[in-house]
This record gives structure tokens, C-alpha cells and sequence, in this order.
């Protein structure tokens, strides 16, 4: 069957698509990064994370966006730190963040908790590039200190240690393009290196040669925008840039419940990589299911929800309570990847003895 | 002629789309904060800023988007507040908002610059509740603590005096809803009103009535998306919401510069408003032109730059040094502004006598 013209394979994508122009200096970025966590033996993770945009103009007023605060990825990102891994955290730009996350601006904006203290000395400042040594001190208001306290320690273990590594992609364009060559670098970590894939990526976009370049005009009655598929990367990923050897963990989000199982079952079978996490977009926050092979599956994880009608697949479901306000989901989603991650990285290592 | 029946007219849109869900409480809390307000007899001026959004479908992952973070309208309202104004900050959920704009968490995290001191009290805290009063201490460090001060202590003044109040929006139904109802309660203050609609405001969008309950399904080739036209607000906002008293001031983005111009001196004449303030997307954080009706310039204002073959406008450039990174724009855009307001004021007064 002849290849419509608009119908991108990954390939096909690559050779007409422009790479993002800090490319460069973010593939040496990573590959000092993933070269340092192999001297130190560490597991490292790919966390993507947030959504991705399609600009409709060269020149961006406006884009189609897919809807991601980016809180699964950012929250996990966290979990796996404290688990010891080491992360790269790629995410879309302004989205939230391991640590900072505590503190949206919008919902809890960190100039509420900080007070002006009078200072003690009544004599002017002889300093006048630093009057606040001598006058006003800024300080914690007590019932945040604590928090707070809990928060910028982690915070500066990771810096101290060195285990976190942030890039920033906007368009689908910057994410294909990063994707691709994270992957490659991370390669080199072979089973070690697991593959978190929580970014929300368009299905559509606008290839560069349908974009115009000035702002489209408005006052033209309706709008049409007619878009084509992005190619799915799923499959050169584990085939090819991750060595086939990475623990590859990607996400579906539905928002019809029916679909949510038959739609993840779909992709682990079409891709044939390790685990498909399923969520409602009206669930997630408190339920998610883990679509796995069943010859794969840890016999703890074993249990009653199996879905005994499509016996290649191992069906988990992960719930937490909906009310618990000191839960995140993330906690727990990640205890049982780190378990499986381990199950993998020992299991190639039995193989080869 | 007939309207076809994907075009729609202010009232048109109202009576077919729904209101947001929080307008009712959104606008009590308007009412009260204007009632305040014309007690002390400030000048109000309600600040427009961010992007709004199209969702494409019900349950909303994908989304139409206007690039804009909000730059514009939080460092205004800012400098609004400064000279002695209340503000109504009507802005996009999560975009950038006065004070907390320099500490975003991407490019100035304020994580960075607190640091922990260790305690001098070697006793184990007996408050389980606050160890904080009693070993670590968070203090900023030195030398980002003079510009923390100088915001923190602006950011309190603020609170305390009441003149800022905070509304936000995502769609663009939740925008045009909201932008009625806050005109209609800011119109009892007749000129003492000013708008400033920095928002970037989606031109096209999808009735109700067109979108999908459910995501829209990928793997059917290509996406199409029909949109019909935003209405037109400016009109019904001069002629009508205001009370035809405000102070109305308006923006065009524009990516050619050719069109700049022509484009805000068609808007004026359109809608009869006091100023339409052009920016060319490339060039707006050091240049913006103020297109003005002739009639209405105060004396200090007129210059070589007013356009000659234009007799009806004035035209009117502010430029600031592109280098000088301690200068914003929209300092002198403020000041200009607040100079013919208080014009526009003193206008009415003088014409009452």
C-alpha cells in the first residue's frame, strides 16, 4: 500500500522534521549525566512529563496543547529520588516540578509564608548593598517551617548528589526529537535504565511545511485546521534507540472507563514493552490499572483481578483512598515499578551467568 | 441578512453557551471588592492577562491555546498598584501574577536561595508540633535578600491595604462570561474605571453544541477541526457593560509589522474605545505604539511622531533600551496611561460643572 504523503513514519519524520535548535547542548547535558550515574553503579529513569504543544504558526500565537499539569510526572520524579534512582525529569516547560510542586503560585504561593522580622539594630546600614544584613530579616512563619524544612532538605540532597537531571521541551517537535536521543545516551545503561513515559504527547500535528508563517488571520469566517498523525515512536523506542534492553513504562489516558483496559491491553501488544499504566482522566488520582505479559509478572503481584479472558495479559489494578489527603498514588505506583524494574534487572543478569 | 446560524452575536452567544460555574461567587465577591473600593474613592482598573483556551472536547485533553504567559498584565497590574490604583487581576489559571512573576519557579526557583541553618539548641525539641522554633532554622540567602525584601514588603503593603483582588479563568466562555459581569459591577464607578485587556483572547472557538463528549480518538488519519468565531466584545463592552464611561484600553498582537498599525487604527475606529496599545510579537518587551483618538490627546503627547495621513488618530511610540535589563516597559505604559485617565476623569468633572 503506497504511503499517502501525510502519513509520517518515525523515519519519514526525522529526515523532514528540523531537530529543536539546543539539541546539541542538551544531548551533551545527558550524556555527562548518564556517564556519571554508570561510574556510581545507579538504576537512572527517564521521567517525561507534561503536555506536549503543535504550534499552528512558524511565527506562535497559537498551538494546540494536550491538557497535563504534569503532577504524575513531577510527583513520581520525587518517589524515585527517594528510591534511589537517579532522573532524568524531561517536562514541559513551566510545568510542576519535583519539590517546587508543593508551592504553585496559584494554590499555595510561598510570599504567604514568609515574614518581615524588624531588625535590631538601630544604627543605619554602613552596607548599602546588603541593608538586610543590618535591618529587616525575611523568616519561615512557624506553622510552615516544618514542611518546608522537610521539602528543602530532600531538595538539597538531590543537588548535593548530584541525581537529578531537568530539560524542558514545548512543541511535540522538541519532544520527538529529545526523546530519541535521551533514549540512545540512557542506552548505554542497558536493563538499568527504565523508561517512565507520563508526558501527555499529541496525536496530531502540523508538519512544517503546512504551517504559515504569520499569524492567521481572524475575520475569515470559520477556521479550519486540518492536522496529520504523529508517528507513533513507541515502536522504534523499544526496538531500536533504547537498545531493547530499557524497562519501558508507558501511560494511557481515557476518558471513557470501557475503553481504558482493551485500549492499554492494545498497546503493550502492539509495542511489546514491559508495562501499559491505565487511567480515567476522572480516576487517576486515586486508581490506576497496571496492563503487564503474564509471563512476566512477580508471583506477589499475582491475584484475584487477573483477567482470566485474555490469558497473555496480567491485569493489576493500584487504588488508594479517595479522601486520604497525606496519600499520593505516586507512592505506591512507584514502589511496584521499582519491585519490577528489579525482577528485570536481575533476570538479565541471571542469564548471562 | 440572514445570520448563518454558526455566527455568532454577543447576545446570540450568551443565550446558547453556559456560564462557568463559579460566576455567581465570582461576582459577589467583585461587588463587595468595588464597593470598598468607591468608599475610598480609588481609581479601579481591571487588568485582563494570559491566554484563553478552547477545549475540544468535553472531557477536556486537548485544547486550542493563545501563547501569551501573562507578562504583560502581571507586571502592569504591578505598577498599576504602585500608583495608588486597585486592581482586578482577571487572569489565566497559572499564569504569571504580580509579585510572586519574579520567583517563577523555571528560571528563579525559590528554592535556591533559602538555605538551612543548623540549630544552636542541643536539646531534642520538646514541641513535636514545631521543631523547627526549636533546631533548623530556613533563612534566605544574603545576597538575594534585598530584592526578596523589596517585593515582600510591596506584596504585604498590598494585602493589607485590600486593592488587589484575584480572578481567574481557563476557557474562553469563562472569560467572555466573566469579563461582562466584572465590567457590569465596575460601571458604577463611571470614569473612575479603566480596562485594561491584556488577555490573549481566542478568536475562534467551538460552540457547545460541536464538541465530543469523550476524546476524540486518534488513528482515524487526519484531525479536522471546524471552529466558528468569537464574537466581537469590544462593542457590547463600550457601548453597553461599561456604562459607556470606562476608560477602555485594548491591545493588538501582531507577527507582521506592516499590519500593526493599520490593524489597532481599524479596532479604534470600530469600537470607539480610548486606546488601542500595538505590539509586535518580536519586538513588545521593548516597543509598543499607542494609537489614540486625536481629539482626546492631552498637549504633552503630541509630537513628530503623530501620522499626518491619519488626521483621525494619533499615533504615539514608547521605546525603552532593549539592554537595559533593570527597565520594564510597562512601567512607562502605566504611567502614560494613568496620565490620560486622569484626563479622562477630570474630562467628565470639568463637563458636570
Amino acid at each position: 500500500m503506497p504511503q499517502s504523503p501525510s502519513l509520517f513514519s518515525a523515519d519519514s519524520y526525522f529526515s523532514t522534521q528540523p531537530p529543536p535548535s539546543g539539541l546539541e547542548h542538551d544531548i551533551s547535558g545527558v550524556k555527562e549525566f548518564v556517564r556519571r550515574q554508570k561510574e556510581k553503579g545507579r538504576n537512572v529513569v527517564l521521567v517525561t512529563s507534561g503536555g506536549t504543544t503543535v504550534p499552528l504558526e512558524l511565527n506562535v500565537v497559537r498551538f494546540l496543547d494536550n491538557f497535563s499539569a504534569g503532577t504524575r510526572g513531577a510527583t513520581s520524579a520525587e518517589y524515585f529520588l527517594k528510591a534511589g534512582y537517579a532522573v532524568i525529569f524531561m517536562h514541559r516547560q513551566f510545568s510542576l516540578q519535583p519539590f517546587s510542586r508543593h508551592y504553585s503560585h496559584s494554590t499555595n504561593p510561598f510570599l504567604d509564608f514568609l515574614e518581615i522580622e524588624p531588625g535590631t539594630n538601630m544604627q543605619p546600614s554602613s552596607d548599602v548593598s546588603d541593608p538586610g544584613s543590618m535591618s529587616s530579616q525575611i523568616c519561615v512563619t512557624p506553622n510552615k517551617r516544618k514542611d518546608l524544612l522537610e521539602v528543602l532538605t530532600a531538595y538539597k540532597a538531590v543537588h548535593a548528589a548530584g541525581t537529578l537531571h531537568t530539560l524542558t521541551f514545548v512543541t511535540v517537535n522538541d519532544y520527538l526529537w529529545l526523546l530519541r536521543a535521551v533514549s540512545q545516551e540512557l542506552s548505554v545503561l542497558k536493563r538499568k535504565a527504565m523508561y517512565y513515559l507520563a508526558a501527555a504527547v499529541s496525536d496530531f500535528f502540523l508538519p512544517r511545511q503546512k504551517m504559515s508563517e504569520h499569524k492567521i488571520q481572524s475575520g475569515k469566517g470559520s477556521l479550519h485546521i486540518e492536522m496529520d498523525q504523529v508517528p507513533k515512536i513507541l515502536k522504534p523506542m523499544v526496538d531500536d534507540w533504547t537498545g531493547k534492553d530499557g524497562f519501558i513504562v508507558s501511560f494511557k489516558l481515557e476518558t471513557d472507563p470501557a475503553l481504558l483496559v482493551p485500549k492499554a491491553q492494545i498497546s503493550l501488544e502492539r509495542y511489546g514493552h514491559q508495562v501499559v499504566i491505565g487511567n480515567d482522566l476522572n480516576r487517576r488520582k486515586y486508581e490506576v490499572v497496571f496492563i503487564s505479559w503474564k509471563d512476566a509478572l512477580p508471583p506477589s503481584s499475582k491475584g484475584p483481578n487477573s483477567d482470566l479472558s485474555n490469558p497473555r495479559y496480567a491485569e493489576s489494578w493500584l487504588k488508594i483512598d479517595p479522601h486520604d489527603h497525606n496519600k499520593e498514588i505516586e507512592e505506591d505506583i512507584v514502589a511496584e515499578l521499582v519491585k519490577r524494574h528489579k525482577i528485570w534487572i536481575t533476570g538479565a543478569e541471571a542469564s548471562t551467568k
